[in-house]
């Protein structure tokens, strides 16, 4: 029997409906397809937070919140005050936060890992916004940064990312991997108002021009010289690094899943490592997950970032692996089975 | 200013876009609206699942699982081999059982809530289920298990069931309160096939006939005595007083959501204490939500009952709490905020 067959029929034994656990079901399946094992564990999830600063948002073209947040935020999260730091905390989940090319000079004692490529990318509105050694170093310190948590014995891991600006990337990278317009692609990011989407627009439409986005082929590290940011190069490489340690991946919103559209295009097979964690209320979301033909956990209208989806998910993957290794089955509880 | 105004305004000053936590912070808020407090705490969280048995699941005509099911999951949950054991493990949720009225004798000693009503409703194929001083008596039980758990702390509050038979129960009900197509509120229950879909639907539609649902007004006591469950009876009386004392209550599933259709005759107001945990896979509780105009929190197909549903969202209550405590403002955080 393979082990598809035999994680389902430990699941059908247990002493419930069969099926009747729906999603929760389907996960502990898919956890331990990911860990080659029939009894699958969550062990020291993680979030690794990536952030970063975009070249564009000095413009403020794009962006109704000022560059220097990111910055800020950074402190924040070292100081233990922003959602993702209040949900770590709740759901009992190790935070790590990486500067992966933040404008600004962080005192190097600060705990996080200091790994920025540059002081924020270029403004892809007149060239590109990084070089292709910059992408490659973001892979590869993505990569590591995964290899260290895996090392310390983490297999389940969210991806989470702060950088104002980051979802015009994100949506000029949509448009691009997916093929669907432009218009589609873009959302409110952090603003909440229809002039600041119509300049947003406005804007976005003229980088596609610049670089022809849409109308040519590109590489996915072509594509990050282009529009990319460091942040998003780096969840790449760690999405990339996650599927060889065999570590279940949560992904989180609309940024972290245009990370996912770079990895996937790379190596397909690694959406068989991804879960879901929500639809974000961000537009362009849902179509991306559409155009991955994957379903989330979650759809709780949260448009946030920073891995918050993915910490509220991580609760759920736990419950569902305790299911299949805790629950009674009928032969052991003495329940007698329907017909 | 009002509470909801303070509340909102607590919220809106966190380090985070407006409203970009989505169902996160309003929940928080109603949280704080039924605690009458700016700073809600869930307390001792728990769940309190009660058991019946149901004299139509005798005949075997609507239920694919046999009637002694029910007493033998009693037993599955004492020795923690349930899937809402597992779950409210893996939550730090305290599980209480009551025997609202199983067809077996329990040993006294179990630990679980004896307040057995009768060995099993009544067949309402040909008479009423109950009398009506079972129904008041069911209605003082619930109450009266809701306050001890008031008493020793709790103050948020799921509740599930388990009863052999009692989706058929929860579906005449719902025939009669939401007035909708008698087809519309039945589902698999418990089974999986169409013929099994088809006997049920046949023998309800007769129990319809006998007692006239659909056809003229009934109170709820007059329904619970026709075609109710014990374990529906005492839920009743538990979401009521639960209002009384002002407890989150989360609402599980298609049962539990029956239930909360006969409190919110007696009572309209119940609606602003209870947090609607998810939507079932049984077939009747997405119109049976719809009629309430409630939206719930998660979506997950699951259809099993016991309040495992609640068990999964009473971690994103708490952790949608812990955001309005814990999270930084932008004063406090020193971050600046957008025009």
């Amino acid at each position: 029997m393979n082990l598809l067959s035999a994680l389902q029929m430990r699941m059908d034994n247990k002493t419930k409906p069969i099926g009747s656990l729906g999603k929760l079901e389907s996960i502990a399946i898919q956890t331990g397809l990911i860990q080659h094992s029939l009894h699958p564990v969550i062990q020291k999830a993680a979030i690794l937070l990536f952030a970063g600063d975009h070249g564009i948002a000095a413009t403020g073209l794009v962006n109704p919140f000022p560059q220097e947040v990111t910055a800020q935020m950074v402190q924040n999260f070292v100081q233990q005050g922003a959602a993702i730091n209040v949900l770590c905390h709740e759901n009992n989940i190790l935070l790590r936060v990486a500067d992966a090319g933040v404008n600004a000079d962080f005192d190097p004692d600060l705990p996080i890992e200091h790994c920025k490529i540059a002081k924020g990318t270029r403004n892809y509105l007149h060239g590109n916004a990084m070089q292709l050694f910059q992408v490659h170093e973001a892979f590869k310190t993505g990569a590591e940064l995964v290899k260290q948590l895996h090392a310390e014995g983490c297999n389940t891991l969210g991806i989470g990312e702060m950088g104002i600006g980051n979802s015009s990337s994100a949506a000029l990278m949509m448009h691009q991997l997916c093929g669907l317009p432009l218009g589609d692609c873009i959302g409110m990011g952090t603003g909440n108002s229809t002039d600041h989407l119509l300049k947003k627009a406005a804007t976005l439409q003229q980088v596609c021009d610049f670089h022809g986005l849409g109308k040519r082929t590109f590489s996915v590290e072509e594509l990050l010289c282009s529009v990319g940011g460091f942040e998003i190069a780096m969840m790449t490489g760690a999405y990339l690094e996650g599927w060889k340690q065999n570590m279940v991946l949560v992904v989180d919103g609309f940024i972290a899943t245009a990370a996912v559209l770079c990895a996937h295009q790379i190596n397909p097979d690694i959406l068989s490592h991804c879960i879901f964690a929500h639809t974000s209320g961000e537009k362009g979301h849902a179509a991306m997950l559409e155009y991955l033909k994957v379903k989330p956990l979650l759809d709780l209208n949260m448009r946030l970032g920073e891995g918050t989806g993915a910490a509220l998910a991580i609760p759920l993957i736990k419950n569902a692996v305790a299911i299949l290794s805790n629950m009674a089955s009928f032969q052991s509880a003495g329940i007698t089975k329907n017909d």
